[in-house]
């Protein structure tokens, strides 16, 4: 084939069109699972703000701000500026900049428990790094996680991701499910999955592989756990628990640091050791963090006493990122913060209220800046409860459907995230697309 | 403190007060190994095309290229200008988009062994993806790698990867080698490790583990195995093996892909069945991609009959790492390739004259536009053969540094890759320098 030719697509293709040609080149014709969606996805032209137009030139309101990783919306003015002057000097050298030490310093700084900061190019690297952190630490092999929770697709970090009645097992004892087939055995064995929020049977569990224990992760605000928070006992028990047993707590925020000015850490007495870092803190633009304690992260330092952990990657605080994760903070300062939860308790409010006209079963979990809706009288408090079987699946893609007409684009699993861009217009958009989505399936609710 | 702060640094900072405060939130002051230098790392203030200017204000050569990943050099035309337009109409969104389309037929298109295709966010993740791709698909858990073969950070396939004498054992049934201290005895013992170019202890060690063997990996240009070409005899026998043993052949182009039009893999007559890419292929922006036979590409397909293998990530795919990928890949055309790979050879020919100059022992190996100096007069043929002790990289790292302060940017590997925009003036350049080095490291060479 001719290495002229050109594959700029014909701008009147329709979306059947385009996904017809995915299909040949990508695997389900897409790059990202999120963005599958029957009988074709949804393809974007461009976004300002908290507005995406689509390639039929339909504008939506973004309250998915892909998957929570735009806290400013999309081509915030100060943050296009930027990151473009940065693009203009280069994206990528093999040498040091300044920049990363300024980004470096503005979450260190900002958040009492990052004594020190690494940055890699996605939440699954930082993940990643924190469990070979935690294990070349400990010297143990062992990681725990909550049922249901969402870590990235490192393999021992998505373990019992997608574990479902089939296959969950006895809650006293839960099984260690492949997310992936063909996990190895090795790889489940070491990890030991614990139900969210029940101190009695996660304590009885860690107990029985304390020996062996690197690490103990929790998202204290987790995304596939019904957005259920973790409760301040419940962390303070884990933690407490690893002091005793030569483990380290650990926290993945790469979703949930969004919900309060020092991250979700920042509501609780006790702090991990280590937290992992994503989505806002790039700005817009592919990033990872792993942060922490001092005496642990120095295990990354080559020119420590206490050098155990080899660690590099190309795009690893690329000045791209890194100049568009600082702005993106600086201007995520407090007073943005608290209008930007503000907001989305207007938002939930609003909700609410819509549920209540249309008269469906509604409850909203979540915190700061995401809030997720569960068709039910009382909330979930954990993986098992707010696990939804096929046909509720089902009526959940009719109100997903339903909502893209109307023309608000929430997450896939019933959620909303807010950004600082979103105005009280938006938020009536919102609950208004919500009434009349409620409104849609109430039928298909009680059938 | 408050959020106001500003973190820009003075820009009269010198290097050494830069490290200083790196140092306070950085283990090593670093963010990633590659940069790291004692007594300080080096900072860029810009760069352009194939020149990087220090915060000293200093203009220095680029051979480096961040690790061989901009093919283009820095800050291309083209590139910044298409990116730029992309950045203004968002860089991520919660659904699909066309470019993603376009690069993917791009590539689909050039290699004849790429079927499908899917993008990630680094290397890394790509040689993840392609590990648990070729589990799921085989059903088993083992994998091969070569000693001392470098596949980026994830746990399983950096086994090995910085093995030595104290502790690589017998050449017929090399031991895996934990990379990063704690890894899991369960992870080292899923990797079967084989001597690189040796067919008859390849085959030994792989029939011996022929019924857990889910894939082989090759890397046929590995930057960190001496850069040695794997011979055509080797390839063809560990891809009859995999036809025989229920197993796959995995290439790692995520360096060398950069070696030949259609990739690494078009200098030999048989073809992997799973290729991972990186690096050049996003045009100096964050990627990772895993392409390859479409029956195994298919188990990623969430609405396929196979789908065994489920992924997301929240930045892959992102427009803009998609349209720097597409023009770069767009630029590097057959032309631009061939006179890339022909400039190489030209500077081969120059540093050879400069090590007989020199009379020094010298000996250079690579392909196409990557090319590896090694000072001995026979170049290794294995990684056992290339491994280097303390007292001899002590003398490359005064090399290295030579190189340096004479303005040549070269990967500390001593390894130097070409963009297109390097012209004959900067091959002298190269030269010129590398006798001055040459000349004085010779002491050293011969103590």
């Amino acid at each position: 084939m001719s290495s002229n030719q050109d594959y700029k697509m014909k701008t009147e293709a329709t979306e059947e069109e385009l996904y017809k040609t995915a299909c040949e080149v990508m695997p389900g014709g897409i790059s990202r699972n999120v963005v599958f969606h029957k009988p074709h996805p949804f393809y974007v032209s461009e976004a300002s703000g908290c507005y995406i137009t689509d390639i039929n030139g339909v504008k939506k309101v973004d309250f998915a701000n892909n998957i929570a990783s735009l806290i400013h919306g999309h081509a915030h003015p100060k943050i296009v500026e930027a990151v473009c002057n940065q693009i203009k000097k280069g994206t990528a050298y093999t040498l040091a900049t300044e920049i990363e030490i300024e980004h470096a310093s503005l979450l260190c700084n900002r958040v009492p428990g990052f004594d020190k900061i690494r940055f890699m190019n996605s939440g699954t690297e930082a993940v990643m790094a924190m469990i070979k952190a935690a294990r070349a630490y400990t010297g143990k092999p062992k990681i725990a996680k909550a049922e249901g929770g969402y870590h990235g697709s490192f393999d021992t970090a998505e373990v019992s991701q997608s574990a479902s009645p089939a296959n969950w097992g006895d809650i006293d004892s839960p099984n260690s499910v492949a997310h992936v087939q063909g996990t190895p055995k090795e790889v489940l064995d070491n990890v030991v999955i614990f139900p969210y929020n029940d101190i009695e049977r996660t304590i009885n569990i860690l107990n029985r592989h304390a020996a062996h224990l690197a690490c103990v992760i929790i998202d204290p605000v987790p995304h596939r756990i019904g957005m259920v928070q973790a409760t301040p006992e419940f962390v303070e028990a884990v933690y407490n628990w690893t002091r005793q047993n030569n483990a380290l707590l650990c926290f993945d925020e790469v979703i949930c640091f969004r919900v309060a000015y020092e991250g979700a850490q920042s509501n609780y007495n006790v702090k991990p050791d280590l937290t992992s870092l994503g989505k806002i803190i790039g700005g817009g633009f592919p990033i990872g963090g792993l942060a922490g304690n001092k005496e642990i992260m120095n295990i990354l330092d080559p020119s420590g006493n206490d050098y155990r952990f080899a660690l590099s990657g190309t795009f690893s605080a690329n000045p791209v990122s890194m100049t568009a994760g600082k702005v993106a903070m600086e201007l995520l300062d407090r007073e943005a913060l608290d209008k930007l939860n503000h907001n989305s308790q207007i938002a939930i409010k609003q909700i609410k209220e819509a549920g209540k006209l249309a008269d469906i079963p509604l409850s909203i979990t979540g915190k700061g800046s995401m809030f997720k809706i569960h068709f039910r009288e009382v909330a979930p408090t954990n993986f098992r409860e707010s696990y939804e079987d096929a046909a509720r699946k089902k009526v959940i893609n009719l109100f997903l459907d339903k909502m893209y007409e109307e023309n608000i684009i929430i997450i896939n699993s019933c959620s909303c995230v807010l950004s600082t861009v979103i105005t009280q217009k938006e938020i009536d958009m919102l609950s208004e697309a919500m009434l009349n989505s409620f409104r849609f399936i109430k039928p298909y609710l009680s059938a």
